[in-house]
């Protein structure tokens, strides 16, 4: 059965992402496939610490910028007559558990160290407004006391996009906007929805489901992220290929800057009146100010779904076939999810099953000669049968390109799991595996170099010494590792354009005695075997502080010094998530 | 027979747009509609003087200046040895003809005073690059002489876009980029191409069309505007329904500005790294540096097109149609081109013709119970005849929503003459007779709405007395011409996307004493009304001095300090293109 895409989740706690329950543990096929690969048992790790072992530094929040907080979040209270105004029910909290949820992201060195107890930073408050219109109020008490302003979604960057950075600042808070999560309006007839930027993925598809419709932003992180994250981050979903990207869905998005709101879109379906400034906050991580309100094209909910799976002989014979598919084929005809795995993500995939029909799988597929297959996954949907038309369209163009149907049941199963992947890493994480993933893109014309390339950058970063690599890293100076051998370097493609494509990645190891720099040691390699083949340094994942030194390369300096000046015109105080997409220098 | 998107045609003459020649003339049909619509005789008018009678000020660029400029464009004569440079080849001239070609784009009020000889402005020179490279050492040098650079491609603004105006500076200079016009490169897998600034659409797709490729945007300023000016002005085409409009079409733009250059796009499909600054530079009119290369997305040549036409008893009930067919439909069943005319153009379109087939017609529709038509045009095209699949479907659609079929003559008459209208314009300003176009674009919730008060308050300001409102325009002061009655004011959707759709008015009234005060007082009672219905001051004619007085309503006062932030990051003398978009303030 697919994935409820309305179903709640429970926050994820402080250390990961996955509630711990009864039904926690790693699946059998993972510990058995993890088992054959490290060559017997696996290596053991550590669970989380208790909350209460955490360590936190202290907060710097002077009592004048806490009153004036205070008094911004809930304006009723200093009213006349002290009865519930607009902003009521808001609250600044310095309790240990809310400034310890949110002392980082979702990235694996943050979790290493959450799990751990230590935690680098935390903020010095956590401030919930309970209306959009106290923003501005809560802005200004942060420019007069010089607090910086980490707006808070759903918490789960994996670039530090949250980190609670101080820039120039005296303090830090952080925005946690999830309580602005209110459908503000629903317009069937242009069908667009406008939502505060703080509702959840889940909440969101809820509220619009049950009139009907559908957003269909769906990345792995849907059900704990924000709308206004998504647009803070400029997201790509799972079914972008069929929906677009988040960038494609914004049609209108305001935003409070430190010096006045910023609301864009509205007026029409598209505009040549001058640049298009949406496209400069899409993406603006919080560095020009709080997203509070974003209006989005919605669709009829689907009610019809085909599945479709091919096998191909290589990675590169697959991409070829998409390729065609996403250039002669009609828009419709690629399907709204578009995953080709390649041979070593598709063997992994297959050897956690040991059903009898993976193996009639792997028997038919050797009887046609693909010894390693590459497997492409798609899920069409919509609200006719029409879907069904659209696959088999499809299917003709990809077994024209060398694919080997291999039935539905692959990609339905993908549908399934979809938002499972997170809570896996937990559990690796636990047992000692260390795991992680970085993505790109690439023309077509170089994406198998470029994923060629990756692929043996990580390798050779996880099968290199760490301790020479390490020494530039201050995580790693107290240790000197073993190198380890990789159980698995695996990628994708999941969103497929006209001129090229994702490539996402997945690397599994034994964790060595300081996986932050072994981590630091792959991301760098990567990093670089990226800039060199002239790819992105990310897809889907944004900048924060993780790719801050690599914007440059990517946008120039004449690039960096124009989003520079934009942030220095709205917040000339820099109060503004310091340190994310620009870097330090950015205040 | 479709119009050949790779015919070159001569350069536009200077004060107008056609070239006159033996074959010029109203057309019969136009001429016997505008006779019944007016009572009687066409006003009458004048042709434009000769060229020898404009009158031009003297320019104001100092030796010094023109010196600089002349060894910036050719580095060549400066350098040892004297032999042939990069750069060799370009030229700055001082030329009365030269400066009066690029005195004026083809704005209505333009062309009314160029065509009497009375051009209130013109550039000092007309610099001609031979290359991309010399065009930092021309930034340069106007830096240093305070000389403003208005970046010239086809010169097909109608909003004031090339006006050469000095701002701050002393001079000003037209930088003429039609010389700067290479395919530089052609990816066939990744389906881009990458041509420099100033090619013109038609050796733009005369360049692609023999490597079997399209670019498909075909405004109807096609046969002159030039590919750099697409993208400074965020231009839509005829055929942008399907092919999208400039902004999706680009994938790469490098911009020269005076404090370095600006390179975006090539390293992906898509990218997460921070804001998406091609969108800043798409739609900043110059303001910003010299577009000198541009990286588009192409597709296969079509060799396959299909037309339609379906006629709806009404302007109303024709866009509920359009909607059903972008919203219910798969991306495939809007055609390429789709076009709704409203009662009053279907009418006047019909009456151009006496055959018999529009009798039929017409008598066919009335059985109907259509009495005052609003005809819906549609061109499919592609490289199948899946293009005939994709009409049947959209034909399914548009008759569930009342659409009545009429064959698809129309849309192929229509498809022949697609790019005579701005000639049309030539002939009529000749005879006496006052017409221009404006647009705009609405939310389908809104569009009937928007464009009945359009419509209303175009031809409320046709027929008012213009004295009183025209006493405020300069341009007036020395007449008190008589209200006009409108011969026609009339409308179209021509660009269609899920949220809504273009608003494209055209209207024709006998000229007054001062036709340049009667367009004024069109245009200010059409922007009010634009305005009024939120409804956005231009779809695709861009800001130019026109609509810069209104930017702020579109974009707010922070998105208009935004812009000018980067703009003063980037040129901080304000050389670039002063007056046009951010309007005066701008420098």
């Amino acid at each position: 059965m697919a994935a409820d895409v309305t179903e709640t989740v429970p926050e994820a706690p402080w250390w990961g992402w996955a509630p711990q329950g009864p039904d926690g543990g790693l699946p059998e096929g993972v510990r058995r496939v993890l088992r054959e690969r490290f060559g017997g048992e696996l290596p053991g790790g550590t669970a989380p610490v208790p909350a209460a072992e955490a360590v936190l530094p202290d907060p710097t929040l002077s009592s004048e910028a806490l009153a004036a907080l205070i008094a911004a979040v809930n304006p009723g209270a200093d009213g006349p007559g002290g009865g519930p105004s607009q902003g009521s029910g808001g609250s600044v909290s310095q309790r240990s558990e809310d400034r310890l949820r949110h002392a980082a992201g979702k990235h694996t060195p943050d979790l290493l160290r959450q799990r751990a107890g230590r935690p680098l930073a935390a903020p010095d408050a956590v401030v919930r407004p309970a209306s959009t219109a106290v923003i501005p109020a809560i802005l200004a008490a942060c420019v007069t006391h010089r607090v910086a302003v980490v707006p808070f979604g759903g918490g789960t960057s994996v670039v530090g996009g949250v980190a609670p950075l101080r820039g120039s600042q005296h303090a830090v808070i952080a925005l946690d906007l999830t309580g602005l999560a209110a459908l503000r309006g629903l317009n069937e007839t242009d069908r667009t929805a406008t939502f505060e930027a703080g509702i959840r993925g889940p909440a969101l598809e809820a509220a619009l489901a049950s009139r009907g419709f559908t957003l269909g932003h769906l990345p792995q992180s849907h059900q704990q992220a924000t709308l206004g994250g998504y647009a803070a981050t400029r997201s790509a979903g799972q079914a972008s290929t069929g929906y677009g990207a988040i960038a494609d869905l914004i049609t209108g998005i305001r935003i409070e800057t430190p010096t006045g709101a910023l609301a864009l879109g509205g007026r029409g379906p598209a505009s040549a009146a001058g640049p298009d400034l949406r496209h400069l906050v899409i993406g603006s991580e919080g560095t020009l100010g709080v997203i509070t309100e974003v209006t989005v094209a919605v669709r009829p909910r689907p009610t019809q779904k085909a599945y479709g799976s091919w096998a191909f002989p290589s990675f590169a014979a697959g991409a070829e076939a998409v390729r065609a598919l996403a250039q002669l084929g009609l828009p419709g005809d690629l399907p709204e999810v578009c995953r080709l795995s390649d041979e070593e993500e598709t063997g992994l995939t297959l050897a956690q099953s040991v059903s009898t029909g993976t193996k009639l799988l792997r028997r038919w597929l050797e009887m046609r000669g693909i010894h390693t297959p590459a497997l492409l996954l798609g899920v069409w949907e919509g609200t006719t049968t029409r879907v069904r038309g659209r696959r088999g369209r499809a299917a003709k163009i990809l077994r024209r390109y060398g694919g080997v149907p291999t039935t539905g049941i692959p990609a339905a199963a993908w549908d399934d799991g979809r938002f499972g992947a997170p809570r896996l890493r937990d559990e690796l994480l636990t047992v000692g595996v260390f795991v992680d993933t970085l993505e790109t893109a690439a023309p077509w014309s170089r994406l198998d170099t470029t994923h060629r390339a990756v692929v043996a950058a990580i390798r050779g970063a996880l099968e290199v010494g760490g301790g020479e690599a390490g020494s530039a890293q201050p995580s790693s100076a107290a240790s000197s590792p073993a190198p380890s051998s990789p159980a698995a370097v695996q990628g994708h493609v999941s969103h497929v354009y006209r001129d090229g494509a994702s490539l996402y990645f997945t690397f599994i190891a034994a964790a060595e005695t300081d996986p932050i720099a072994q981590y630091n040691r792959v991301k760098r390699a990567a990093n670089a075997a990226i800039l060199a083949q002239g790819a992105t340094i990310t897809h889907h994942h944004a900048v924060g502080t993780e790719h801050a030194a690599m914007l440059e390369d990517e946008i120039g300096s004449v690039g960096v010094r124009v989003l520079r000046a934009a942030r220095a015109e709205v917040d000339p105080t820099g109060i503004m998530n310091p340190g994310k997409l620009l870097g330090d220098g950015n205040t």
